[in-house]
């Protein structure tokens, strides 16, 4: 089969034996999956994110010098049911359109167990034709939604949970920095849970354009508006604090936020840094300033963002722009690291092809 | 009437004019105030508040190499009613003890409010003979709360508050960072809110031994022990997670918690920090950190920390520790900036006489 894994800096196709379900997982082939931020950032900073897994116990230290570890890439995806392995009870038959957490109950895949981030070098991501499933986290892909929607369960979940984590109440403001695909799946997020005031930001024209399409009030261009001023007059109207969405991933936006940010704002940081920050925890005090990070999901969120999206509760053909076969992954890649108004790109591994713009039918 | 401020460096006890009391405001004779660690802060780190000061637009930046402005000392206090300014209703008689939240809404206490904490020239602390409180947030002290005991209505008041902003529940392990005199009140606030498994961590053997008389269940040496793992171990045991309450005022301390707390830790910040700190965002991100910052109190919870005292659900005397006469404050500050067994002092701007210890009666 083929594989997109990064190894020495580099996206590669790659032949590889397709892999063998284990007890309690199922073989799936996958039918789409979508370039994620995380994933351009494990290419441009992958030591980095190799210390960061050695700081949490999850990889060995390597030497100086040597490779970093080889990531098989894909964790946002739709796939389909090919074979089960030992000790499943096999209630999807094969050819069931299904989705589930990336997680793997099982040693090889290491301690966080997540597919497609590269924690284990044992365990193949949504980026290669086939790869193995948790069959307890299996769910059926509701009929009408398409592949590439159906992928889009994941980011939504990582954006339910982000605004679970805020405790947003849907009478504040929400400032949602950076309309890249987790900023706009965050608007989707906060539509969902009933906010009416949504101020993004964003550089890109086009962003900003998606941004207010989703729902947000106000899109501005930080390089020419005060876009935390913007938000916090707003806030000031609502008699409640502010809450950050701070969806850039650039460290020193966070810090920035702290010196800006009015008083009681709560900022919740779900980009992906592998750089330090630096904050002013004075002024953060002065501020009673709440500075709460978030990972992934529940199940219970993926499963209500996938219904969602089926249910048109949540928009998926705002945030797919386009697609691209398994052999031009690292030429999309290239095209997505650099300044471009594709939001999110699907990867179909079970064919070729270079990008192309997704017509959503 | 004697003043003690903080000018060039230096903390100097002078002669000045006693304030008159302007519209809706009270003058008051102070009769024991605390030296809390923002005081010595003040002292030793001049440049760094003002800096503060300037960041929240409080005050004016100053000239390079010019003084940092002075600064009137005193916020925790017991005080005494000495006459009514214009504008005021006069409920409690000239004699009648009065604590209050030590804040001034006027023009002249600066946009911040707060007196002692120097961000206004033309304020008086509580370390002065005689100062001026605002009326309408005047309480009785309750009669058979000593001065010194109605002194730490402050700093408790600030645990109080410390511990609402983590949303602490009683059935998680709290570890307190630091067991100086926001530490100890700390412990004494958790107690009150029916915390059951307290960790507390000090390099000094006599305030671990206050922890524990306290409340802590377990004090530890930081420089013998792994504190974060010890209330780790207990944290797991309760299936909650763990509230790292930082009162060592250390902001380095702050990225090593990120590095070493368990996943899903909340913590709490409320020790004056005025250098920037820096953190790995990625590290707090897959443990999902909470970092919240917190500030002063509301003017119930300070009501409540009063009362507290007079009922002895918390407890002054161990706390403090020492008093001294006007004359010798200079003197105090340079004893507690060392290494010290003293705990809280009470300053006693009525009378004269050297830093000795306090004979609770």
């Amino acid at each position: 089969m083929k594989a997109v894994t990064i190894r020495d800096g580099e996206v590669l196709t790659e032949d590889r034996q397709a892999p063998t379900p284990g007890a309690g997982q199922v073989l799936v082939k996958s039918l789409a999956c979508g370039i994620c931020g995380s994933d351009l950032h494990i290419l441009h900073h992958p030591e980095e994110m190799a210390k960061m897994g050695e700081a949490m116990g999850f990889t060995q230290p390597t030497e100086p010098g040597s490779a970093t570890p080889e990531v098989r890439l894909g964790h946002e995806y739709c796939a389909e049911v090919v074979a089960y392995g030992p000790e499943t009870r096999g209630d999807l038959p094969a050819g069931t359109r299904v989705a589930a957490v990336p997680f793997l109950i099982a040693p090889e895949a290491g301690p966080m167990g997540m597919i497609g981030v590269g924690l284990s070098d044992q365990v193949y991501g949504a980026m290669s034709e086939y790869f193995v499933l948790q069959e307890d986290f299996l769910l059926p892909v509701p009929d009408g939604l398409p592949d590439a929607g159906a992928a889009v369960a994941e980011p939504l979940a990582v954006a339910l949970h982000f605004v679970a984590r805020a405790e947003f109440d849907p009478e504040q403001v929400a400032l949602v920095l950076g309309c890249g695909p987790i900023g706009l799946v965050t608007i989707e997020a906060l539509k969902m849970r009933g906010a009416t005031r949504i101020v993004a930001s964003d550089p890109v024209a086009g962003r900003r354009e998606r941004a207010v399409a989703l729902g947000a009030g106000l899109a501005l261009d930080p390089g020419a508006e005060d876009v935390v001023a913007a938000a916090a007059a707003q806030a000031a109207e609502t008699g409640r604090p502010l809450t950050i969405f701070e969806c850039a991933g650039v460290p020193p936006l966070i810090g920035e936020m702290v010196k800006t940010a009015p008083a009681q704002t709560r900022i919740v940081v779900g980009g992906v840094h592998s750089d330090p920050m630096t904050i002013l925890p004075g002024l953060a005090m002065l501020k009673e300033i709440d500075l709460r990070f978030a990972f992934a999901y529940t199940p219970e969120e993926y499963a209500e963002a996938l219904q969602a999206l089926a249910d048109g509760r949540a928009d998926w053909r705002r945030l797919v722009t386009g697609k691209v076969g398994v052999d031009h992954v690292a030429a999309a890649f290239e095209t997505l690291s650099g300044p471009s108004e594709h939001i999110k790109v699907m990867v179909e591994p079970w064919r070729t092809g270079p990008l192309e713009p997704f017509a959503a039918s």
